[in-house]
Parts: structure tokens; C-alpha cells; sequence
């Protein structure tokens, strides 16, 4: 196996790798693969953890909360009291702060800026759809589906570089200090998607205290996997609430979570997690929205964890699941890529993702390489604001869901497709046409 | 007991059985009841008829669909194909027409008017929020958590009278072909909430062919009880996608059900029922604001059920228990209030309410008596657009939920006040100011 970084190739080097890996390329292409690195979607295994929940509520009876109240029919809009109880002890807030939503945090993230752009974010600021601009801070590489809600709402999108500690905080603090049409940033403070960042100490204390322009900016808080840890070991996260209480910044943080990735992906419970005085405006909304989101299934989920240590040990066994599929992709990039100055890759300690940079100009090319022999990944530039990555180097890689065996050839076949395409790029960059490599 | 109209009596009488009725009514409040026919909930044995479907899935492998998917899974935005297929077999639609939601169809009608709002109706109109002023036709006395959402949104309502057929067509034409403001109308077709009025042909297919001035106005048709009949004659609504196909209205009609009085209300399923171009525009944001609604739900009720015959038979249980509570209500009316022309009331065939019409300017009166007796009603005006009824007469019963008992003695305080408020409403008219009467 060739360590030689690609830099310190000749010419006739590169392009006798070119031959070889071309024919193992093509090899590959003739056996039909089909596998799936794209999406970060539990696997069947990690599911079968949480089927308990399925046969936790076996009769009427069973749906009576712990105040008395049938959780089968109608009210209660924010949602079953040990349920919500549930999630602010896991959270480390009051159960007052807590709403309880659908099977998706998504929505309630989709819904908070909705009602931004309709109704404003506090009793008689301006909605958002009345104001000639409206911007958001991206901290990129992130989550897609984040960005979408912007690009849906017209929203637009300022690229935030990340780094080992999170967003870059200067930046952070000086843009938002100088525009007051910038009304809020999307943080996914433990293990970023993709990136795997936990935000540090630091970068948490400068988020809570952040002097943004305009009154009505809110941090959406997205704590998407808040308890996915990997490892022992695993970082903490300074609670940012207990940061903001009695400050003036109180109203800022939208925190947002739910149990997609804990119980089962499709049919979770979600939070919306956020001070009083925005909990009483947006509940002056959802009102109109909804009696209550699905009760039954928050009261399911309260009685299968009991309490929130039962969802730190449910996270180990997710952990023991997720474990190896990580280290399978990590391993294969270091034997395959190390040393050669073709990528660089996050390790993560937690979450749902692998960060992977390719050469610059480079991660579209990966993308369909790997797409035309089977292997399909997250789209390249879909970890950016507009799908547009500027050095077009990032790729996202999932390895939660595919069963290991596959997970390994995958991975095979994705450092294959990295190393052609550095090469061939090497190649192109040194002036050498081949129709070949175009052809490929 | 009188039977005599109150219009025939003397002062004398009216005074006789004023003060007879005050004692009555002094007697009840003595009792401290704490009793309620407010809301449209499901009583306990209704509910308990749906139990079965918290254990329909039991393992894993019962949460594959047909297709072999795993609902416990994310993806698959617009539902589990078989949950469609039930939904669109018992609407007389196809399964691509119909997109499931999560436990609340109400969600899924602010959603409609909040995508209106802020994206327009198809693509290229123009946002309702860019607009000068956006109107909705309110047939009323109507549903108050509809006319809520038009007040949320800033959108002007205009009350229609509901007559025994449904709204007066004569005025929903001239209006919608006269204004291109209009933008929308509220219809609950069968039973609607409160008067139980099922639309007749003729009114279904004068919607079916409305001729709006609005390109984007839209029907909005929430079939909440289209199989909540109390009685086997029941009758029938005719399909209006039956009426559209084909024809220039195509995408006239967003129809909206749920089971949430069919299985738990907590924890139903909903549906949005709409053309094919429609359905198109709303994915474009749906596929932004969320991934799936909860699938394994769905699935519950597609086995739970088996077919669309499945929920007609579930039906015919709840129509035996809620019969007795809806006569219950409407003999103690003719009993008490009969022959006296002090009240006129329906006697719906299905549905959850019973529409009592008070003497003009009565209703509030008769809602403060009972409450003060310990007896709550839905708010009076609560069935009118802004809370205002302009004759202040209707008052929406809701007989499903109390036990049998309590809503027999409930009707009889009701009785009690309605009879009370009469006579005072008689004599004060009169001119005879008894400050017995005001401090009642």
C-alpha cells in the first residue's frame, strides 16, 4: 500500500497509481454494488433497542398519567407532565421550559421560524415577512435540513467557518453586533453535524453572551444528540441556560431536541426547550396550531425511561452498536488515505457523522465516483448554506445505518474513489490531458 | 309542568314562575355541581373501544409495512402506503391524494393557511401575507377553533347563515364571485359543529362549482365526522372530488379528517385529502418542515382497522354509546323547554354537538347561569367568528363526555337556566325592574 504523500509523486507515479486504481475502479463498477452511506438513520439494530416501547401502554388503564389524566383523549397542550418532566431533567431545566412536540424537532424548529416570519419573535416586534431582509449565521459544514428552512423561508444564509471549539466566535460576535438584520444561528452544540464539534466551554459562555443588534435574534439550540455519545469518556456541554438565566440575554436560546435517534427514528417525541416569556408567545400561537401533540406517545416514552438516568444507559447500548461501524470508517481512511495528503477526516466522540475533506475541487467528483459504483453518500455541498460547498472539499459520511460488512466495503470503495480522484487530479493540475480521466 | 308559551303568559304568571324558578335554580347552586358540556371529548368507553390499538404492535418485525419498509425508521414524508390506502378507501379518493399527518387535523389546517400565508396557494401566487387584506367565509354558528385560526392569521371573517341544507349558496356565490379577497371558506359538510348539519347534494355541488373571483381560493373542507353517524339511516354526503375531477375546479378543495374521534383523541392520525397539484405545491414545503409524521402510528391503525369496513363497524360502537347521551340531552329539551318558544334545538343524526338557540340576546345570560351552577357550557359566541354572535342566542352542547347521569342532571340545570333566563328576559321587556332578576 502506497503512504507516499501524493505531493511528493512524480509524474510517472501518479500515473501509474492512475492505471492501477482506474482498473480496481472499474473492477468495482462491474460488481453492482449497492450500498448507503447518505443518510443519518439508525440501523435495525439500534431500533430493536427501544421495541419495549411498543408494548409499554397495554390497556386503557395504562394511559392514565401520574395526575390522573387519560392521556388518550384531548387536551394538555403542552404536553404529559412526566413526559415533560422527562425531558427538562435530561436537559437540566425546569419542566415549565419544556414543550412537548411530535415525532420530529424538525417541525418545531420549521415552526419557531414560521411564527418568526408571521407573528414576530416577542409580543409587538416586527414578523420577520414584513422586514426587506432577513439573515442567519451558518456555522458550515452543518445540517442540511437547517439550512433548507431558510432557503425555504427566503432566508439568507451567511457561512460561519467551525472549528475544533465550534463556530468561530469572533466572527460570530461581530457580525451580529453590526446587523440588526441578522436574527439567529443555527448551532448543533454537541457533535455538529457533520463535523462531530463539541462546543467548548468557551464557545458556549460566548454564545450566552452574545450583544446581537437586533432584539429579536434567537440561537437555535438544535441538541439533536445531547446524550449520543460514543465513548465513556465522552465531552460535556455547559448547560447554556443556566449561562443565561436572570441575564439579559434570558430569551435567547431555542433549544431544540427529541428521541429520533434514541427510541425509533419515525416515531420519537420532541421539545421545545426555551424561557418563560418565549414559551408564553409561542404558546399564544400553538394554541391556535394544535390541543395537543400525540400524548399517548410521550406518556410511552416516560413509562419505558422512567427517568432520565434510564435514558443515559439506553444511550450505551446504542453507543456499543454505533461503536464499531465508526472505527470500521475511520480505520479504513487511515490505512487507505493516511499520510498521502488526500483527506482529512473528523474522529468523533459522539453524534451521527463523519466529517471527510477532500482536496479542494474535489468532493463533487468523489460524490459521483462513488455514486457510479454503488455507493451512494450525502450529496456533496449538502453540508453547506444553498448546497453550495465554496471549496467544494466536504462530504458527509453516515455510518449508523449499513451492517458492518457493508459498512466496510463501502468505505473501501469511498477511499478507492478518493484516491483516483486525487490523483487525477494531480494529474490534471500538472497539465497531463488524458481523455481517460475525464472519461471515468 | 307549563307547557304554556311564554309569549301567552301575564306578567303575573311570568313573575309566579320567575320566583319558582329562582328558588329552583338557588337549590341547585347549593349543590356545588361541578359538571361539563363543554368540549367535543370522547367519554371513557369510547375510548376504551380503541384500546386494542396500543398493543396491534408488538415487536419489530409487526412494524414493517406491505412494502417491507420499516416504519420504526425516518423517511417516506407523505405516510405508510397502507394507512393511505385506508384513509383514501373510506374517502373515496385515491392513496396519492392523500398526505398523513400527525394526531391533529387542525395542525394540518393551520398548516394549510400558514403555507397560504407565507408561500402562496400554488406556485407563482402571490403570499396572503403580501396582500392588503385576505377574507374567509365563515359558515356560522361554526367550529371556534377554525374561525381561531383565521384571527390568529389577521384574516377577515365573513359569517354565512347555516340553514338545514348548509351555508346560504346564494350569498357564498355572490360574495366569492364578487371578491377576489376571499380566499377561502370553512365547511364542516357533515354533522358540521354545531348544528349537525349535513350538506345537501344540491349545496355539495353548488361548492363543487363555485366560481370564485380568487384563482387561489381554496374550500376548506373538514370532514371531522364523515363517519360519526349516531343512527343506521344515516344520511349520506356526496364525494366532492367526485364533483371536481376533471372539471376547472380540480384544485378547489383541501379536505382535512383524523381519527381522533374514530380511535384515541390524544393519539390519532389526521390526513390532508387534496388535488394532485395541490399535494404537489404543499410537499415543496412539507419536505422542509418535516420528515414523516409518526409512521409507526400510522401503521397501528392500518392493522388495527384492516380496512375502511373496519372503522364503519368501530363507528357503529360509538354510535351506541353516544345515542343514549344525544338523546338524553334532546328529550330533556323537549320535556322542559317544548311548546314554550323560549329555545329551538337540532337533533343531529351524527356528530358530536347539539345547536341550542336561545332567545335573542339569552345566550351569555344562560352560559353565566350555568356556570354559576356549577354546569359549563362552551362559550357562549365561542360558534361565531370573534366570539360574537350577533343575536347572542347560540350555545353548543356537547353531551359525549359526561357519564349518563351527570349529563342527564346537566341538561336539567341547563333546562333550569334556560327556562330562568326566559322569563327574566320576558319580564325585564315587560319593564318591571326586579333587582331579584339582576343579581341572580
Amino acid at each position: 500500500m502506497k503512504r507516499k504523500s501524493i505531493n511528493e509523486m512524480t509524474r510517472e507515479e501518479l500515473a501509474a497509481e492512475y492505471s492501477e486504481l482506474l482498473a480496481e475502479y472499474n473492477k468495482v463498477k462491474a460488481e453492482r454494488l449497492s450500498l448507503d452511506m447518505s443518510r443519518g438513520k439508525p440501523c435495525r439494530e439500534q431500533l430493536d433497542l427501544s421495541d419495549g416501547i411498543l408494548t409499554v401502554l397495554r390497556s386503557g388503564d395504562d394511559c392514565f398519567d401520574s395526575l390522573g389524566t387519560d392521556e388518550r383523549n384531548y387536551g394538555i397542550i403542552s404536553g404529559v407532565p412526566e413526559a415533560r418532566t422527562l425531558i427538562a431533567k435530561l436537559c437540566g431545566v425546569e419542566a415549565e421550559n419544556v414543550f412537548l412536540g411530535g415525532n420530529a424537532s424538525l417541525e418545531l424548529m420549521y415552526g419557531a421560524v414560521a411564527r418568526a416570519m408571521l407573528f414576530g419573535v416577542y409580543p409587538g416586534s416586527t414578523p420577520w415577512c414584513k422586514l426587506e431582509k432577513v439573515k442567519f449565521l451558518c456555522p458550515a459544514p452543518g445540517y442540511d435540513r437547517h439550512f433548507r428552512i431558510c432557503e425555504t423561508f427566503g432566508i439568507e444564509m451567511i457561512n460561519i467557518e467551525i472549528g475544533e471549539n465550534g463556530p468561530d466566535m469572533d466572527t460570530v460576535e461581530k457580525l451580529v453586533a453590526e446587523d440588526e438584520s441578522i436574527k439567529g444561528i443555527w448551532c448543533v452544540p454537541k457533535y455538529s453535524n457533520p463535523t462531530g464539534t463539541v462546543y467548548s466551554d468557551e464557545t458556549v459562555r460566548r454564545f450566552a453572551a452574545l450583544k446581537p443588534a437586533a432584539k429579536d435574534f434567537r440561537i437555535f439550540w438544535d441538541n439533536a444528540y445531547m446524550v449520543h455519545d460514543l465513548y465513556d469518556d465522552a465531552p460535556a456541554l455547559l448547560n447554556i441556560f443556566d449561562l443565561t438565566k436572570g441575564t439579559e440575554n434570558e430569551d435567547i436560546v431555542y433549544m431544540f431536541m427529541s428521541t429520533s435517534k434514541i427510541t425509533h427514528a419515525g416515531s420519537g417525541i420532541s421539545a421545545f426547550i426555551t424561557s418563560g416569556a418565549n414559551m408564553k408567545h409561542a404558546l399564544s400561537y400553538l394554541g391556535t396550531q394544535i390541543i395537543s401533540y400525540d400524548k399517548v406517545n410521550q406518556l410511552r416514552h416516560a413509562k419505558f425511561f422512567g427517568d432520565s438516568d434510564g435514558i443515559l444507559a439506553h444511550m450505551k447500548k446504542h453507543a456499543a452498536i454505533l461503536r464499531p461501524r465508526f472505527e470500521e470508517v475511520t480505520e479504513a481512511f487511515e490505512k487507505e488515505l493516511g499520510g498521502r495528503d488526500i483527506a482529512a477526516w473528523t474522529k468523533p466522540m459522539g453524534g451521527y457523522f463523519i466529517s471527510l475533506d477532500m482536496l479542494a475541487g474535489s468532493a463533487k467528483r468523489v460524490y459521483s465516483l462513488c455514486l457510479d459504483a454503488g455507493v451512494k453518500l450525502t450529496e456533496a455541498g449538502a453540508t453547506y448554506p444553498y448546497g453550495k460547498d465554496p471549496k467544494d472539499a466536504n462530504l458527509r459520511i453516515a455510518p449508523s445505518y449499513p451492517p458492518l460488512s457493508e459498512l466496510r466495503r463501502a468505505a473501501q470503495v469511498l477511499c478507492l474513489c478518493a484516491k483516483l480522484s486525487a490523483v487525477e487530479k494531480m494529474l490534471a493540475d500538472s497539465g497531463i490531458s488524458d481523455t481517460a480521466v475525464s472519461n471515468v
